[in-house]
């Protein structure tokens, strides 16, 4: 039983949380004290007698993991620092503040934040992906807690999380709802009722525990049962008072993210019993296990392919995947249940313990991928290029996490054929170019994907690989390199008139219309923009300085952002490099402008004028041009 | 009770389903027929007996309206469009053939598709954007029929369905889960756990019957309570098997998405009992009633500001939003619990009629968004920037739906402030401009805001606006004029050095750049770019020529596919027109380069060089280029 001496301990903590959340979010002038406050009671019990975390040691891989996933309750999170004695009072009270590592909302550049919260829905999601590496990977145990807000259960992507971790029987995960009641606008959409959350919980085969979450010994017996179940998840599902302590605040609406003025704060404190300046020693993980040896570093043997054979891309990933896998033991892989299309699926048969099937939740997916790389786990994730637009908020904040994880996406363009608009990925370099830090790879032959994947999981970052869904002709031999940010240029001449760039699919209508011009006595450069972002701004100077200007970029995507925007982008200039000067640069970007229909790739090719045919009219009409100025 | 007779027909209607979906897959050498077949008793009995639909009259009001979620199964779907008599045999074996109407997924471009699916866990959600229209809106007895797949349960967005058809008491909603236990790879997560999916539909405070999806007699009487039920949605979640009625196909792996060969196709064929031609004539619906009125056209009297009064285009947004729906009975409104943010409360206070709070679940708010048009309403859905990229797959899909929405993102780019990189909108103009037909608008005072969301409900596809949180000054008269594909030159002198073009937040830093320029003796246009998509090609084209090719982009978001892009692109050439002529092009682009941190919007903006003083740095960078070559 809790002695009376610690119930009075995990008060005075709570209400120094309380203060603390509250002067921190006065002094910024900003901030969500009332939705820390709802949740001090239970991150006072946590972090006294729950918590098994190494603060010296942000990476200790003993240590549980926290999330805050109601990344708004920062301050919460920032006092909890303050009482653990890890932040001094000063640096709390920088909150918001220009150089200061408390951020408006949680992120990595504090060592104990393991990833950035803030769009809610997220902490779960993420929490399964940590709690896959504990149990599966790692194998250690500690235990991954989850702090997230009522509003935020109302994200398809925390079902995602529930099913999921009930699936993968996570018994080391813990999430704790804090159920103020009160959203941002008023009240959500189940308000207090706990039962409600329980029976959703308990149907995603979960422990669901309902709590007065300001009653201490309820919060203390409620972790306790947490920790000691072992076959399934559990939640804990507080109801508690957005404010709570505070009378002028308590459970009252029109205080969401409001700091409190400095009488109000003033005031406040005299009721919660004014400043405290506690400091607990958290327990460090007892156990100084190392995490499980997945297998031994092996040297890289990737498949090699014969130049003219026909191989698809995805198949190459799939292959290069496998061999990666071999070498590195610390490669995980992920997909959305489509792994015998985008060839996952011989790295899932060879290496079942390092393969996790996320069905059809693409959110999910990426969210583990995150999960995972938090434990230093090198993370493949795939699925249609189409659907990784249904993460494309989870990548978004996978970058302000400093995430570094590889997303593939095949089955990509109108190239895909008779399956449809619904299916064909046209978005998706434009999508992860505007992704912070991103890298973005599409290759045109197996040897060239093989040589790629080989790069992706030691390259920091949200690395996005393009393959494609049919097969196309090897056009490389196996010893041939390359890099990321270089480009390979695979026809040139003193005499070119023109450059083509390409990438992907269309290198292979670049190279047909090579030919045709060709036979018409118009010799054309060739570029395989392989690297997307970073793409070779330095070979595309020089050919549009030895071309007279004359540049064609042709992709199997919408207009904008893709790689006709690269190519555009590497003339431009930006606060720190000049513009590139050129007299005479005309560039033409073929792309998909119309809807697509189904019809076989050649048709659907021809149909949005990124085929052999359009890039020879182009190209003529270019040099058409310069003769009629000549 | 069911006759001998009817259950016959049924079975024969069922027969020929499954036959004609093989049929037409195997001449198209591609789909998936055994999808169609664990579904065909389904629609047998649906199409004979339950629909209500005007085939003749698409937009009927009182029609049924029904959705495949299931995308892949559209040969059922077809199928049953020739069962009903509204396509021929021959169109029907056009299936996936460049011309076609009968696409590889379901697409509009039928006249009884109402949405495209073929991503998964989108057809619930838009239903549920249907089912509301037809209880709140159009206030007709119609029910909102929807086909899912058991693979695609494991979306989110399902249960943010779920969720929120319970919350509104869709009773008019019902869907069909047809649970062939085979995903494309292999089991699904459930199996035919049929009471798992039944507990927790329960939970989420829906109908569940659980049946014998191959039963018909079963299957009626489901369907009956579902149509019987008044105060909660119904799900009837039926166990089948995939391949039904072909031993060979049969619950078998490795049949997902293959058609049969030709001798593969006659032995099923024969086993299904032969080739069938049975026309059936689908019940119209029998009202004949009008959708309610809600409320009278008026002549639009949109608010207008002082110049030089401190507003924030949010705010101008929600007054716009406001007098629109005063004028325009159709326009509906929903948000993602922020609505005091976003300032679509006062819409939502005005009419809570037409008002749908979606909480935080920004996919089924765009799905919703999505189902709404269908009945012809126009919706205004509004979210933070950030957090509609949560949504982008249901963006794509809308796009292929030629749905007619308009989406509103507040609190975009770093000039937000204090909370942190997690809450700014960075890339959601890439994502929107990536958007087939899409239209994308950044106002950067009042009155302009004003006017362009004045033009926003009758405009086609995807229309964007992204607003600003701060406030910032009126800059231009309410009598002034803006329309979508135009821009507005600020300044302009026969002298002008160089260009600099600008949107929302950025044309401020601008106007502060161009005083501090003629200070020094340089003179700059300025050019107010607020429609990015369309782009005043036209006046780009004059001022690169006017100034001597020196144009400076500068926008809050990312560096790729932004306005810095559009400018770019607008001297591109495509397919169809050629590259703008210049010699002496060169285009700075400032834009966000790294992550951006807390601190005030000031620091931020200066922190990111897309400030003034970043602006006239650029500037004078080109100007002293000029100078030193002269």
């Amino acid at each position: 039983m809790t002695t009376q001496e610690q119930l009075y301990q995990w008060q005075e903590l709570a209400q120094q949380l309380r203060v603390d959340s509250i002067r921190a979010t006065t002094i910024a002038g900003s901030g969500h004290p009332t939705s820390s406050m709802s949740a001090a009671d239970l991150m006072a019990v946590f972090l006294s007698k729950y918590l098994r975390y190494d603060f010296d040691h942000p990476d200790n891989p003993n240590s549980d993991r926290f999330i805050l996933s109601k990344g708004h309750a920062a301050p919460l999170l920032y006092s909890m620092y303050k009482a653990a004695g890890v932040i001094s009072d000063q640096e709390l009270l920088s909150l918001r503040r220009s150089g200061s590592r408390l951020e408006g909302h949680p992120t990595p550049i504090l060592p104990w934040v393991d990833v950035a919260t803030g769009s809610l829905g997220q902490g779960l999601p993420i929490g399964v992906g940590v709690a896959l590496a504990g149990k599966y990977l790692d194998q250690l145990p500690y235990n991954v807690w989850v702090l997230l807000g009522d509003s935020e259960t109302a994200e398809g992507s925390i079902w995602e999380a529930f099913d999921h971790a009930s699936h993968y029987t996570l018994d080391n995960l813990i999430a704790i709802i804090d159920v103020n009641r009160l959203g941002q606008r008023g009240q959500t959409e189940l308000g207090w009722n706990t039962q409600a959350y329980a029976n959703r919980a308990k149907a995603f085969g979960w422990q669901a525990i309902e709590i007065d979450g300001h009653n201490l010994t309820e919060i203390d017996q409620a972790f306790s049962a947490a920790v000691a179940v072992n076959d399934r998840p559990t939640v804990i599902i507080a109801r508690t008072k957005k404010g709570k302590g505070v009378a002028s605040l308590e459970d009252l609406g029109g205080w969401h993210g409001k700091a409190l003025k400095a009488e109000q704060e003033k005031q406040a404190i005299a009721e919660l019993g004014g400043e405290r300046h506690i400091t607990i020693t958290v327990d460090k993980p007892e156990a100084q296990s190392q995490p499980a040896a997945l297998g031994v570093s092996q040297p890289l043997q990737l498949p090699t392919y014969q130049k003219g054979n026909q191989v698809a891309t995805r198949r190459a990933y799939g292959d290069a995947l496998l061999a990666l896998g071999t070498s590195q033991p610390d490669v995980v892989v992920l997909d959305a249940e489509v792994n015998n299309s985008t060839y996952a699926e011989d790295f899932a048969e060879a290496f079942p313990e390092r393969y996790f099937e996320m069905y059809i939740a693409e959110q999910q997916m990426i969210a583990a991928a995150v999960g995972l790389q938090v434990r230093k786990y090198k993370p493949f994730a795939s699925t249609f290029a189409a659907f990784l637009t249904r993460g494309y908020d989870f990548i978004r904040m996978a970058a302000v996490s400093r995430a570094n994880i590889n997303l593939v996406g095949s089955h990509a363009g109108v190239s895909i054929g008779q399956d449809g608009a619904s299916q064909m990925g046209l978005e998706d370099l434009a999508a992860f170019r505007a992704v912070w830090n991103s890298t973005v790879l599409y290759p045109c032959d197996a040897n060239q994907t093989a040589k790629l994947v080989a790069q992706m999981s030691d390259r920091y970052g949200i690395v996005y690989l393009r393959t494609t869904r049919e097969s196309t002709p090897v056009i490389y031999g196996s010893q041939e390199q390359f890099s990321i940010g270089g480009s390979k240029i695979i026809h040139r001449s003193q005499r070119d008139q023109a450059t083509i760039i390409a990438a992907g699919i269309t290198v292979h209508e670049a190279l047909k219309a090579y030919d045709r011009l060709k036979n018409e006595g118009i010799t054309a450069r060739i570029i395989d923009a392989y690297s997307v972002k970073p793409i070779d701004i330095q070979t595309l100077h020089q050919a549009a300085k030895d071309t007279n200007g004359n540049l064609v970029v042709v992709e199997d995507h919408w207009p904008e952002g893709g790689l006709g925007a690269a190519v555009l982008d590497a003339f431009a200039g930006n606060s720190s490099t000049p513009a590139y000067k050129i007299s005479q640069l005309q560039i033409i970007k073929l792309a998909v402008q119309d809807m697509p229909t189904s019809g076989t790739p050649e048709e659907l090719l021809h149909a949005a004028k990124i085929d052999a045919d359009a890039i020879v009219e182009a190209v003529k009409s270019q040099v058409r041009r310069l003769v009629g100025v000549s």
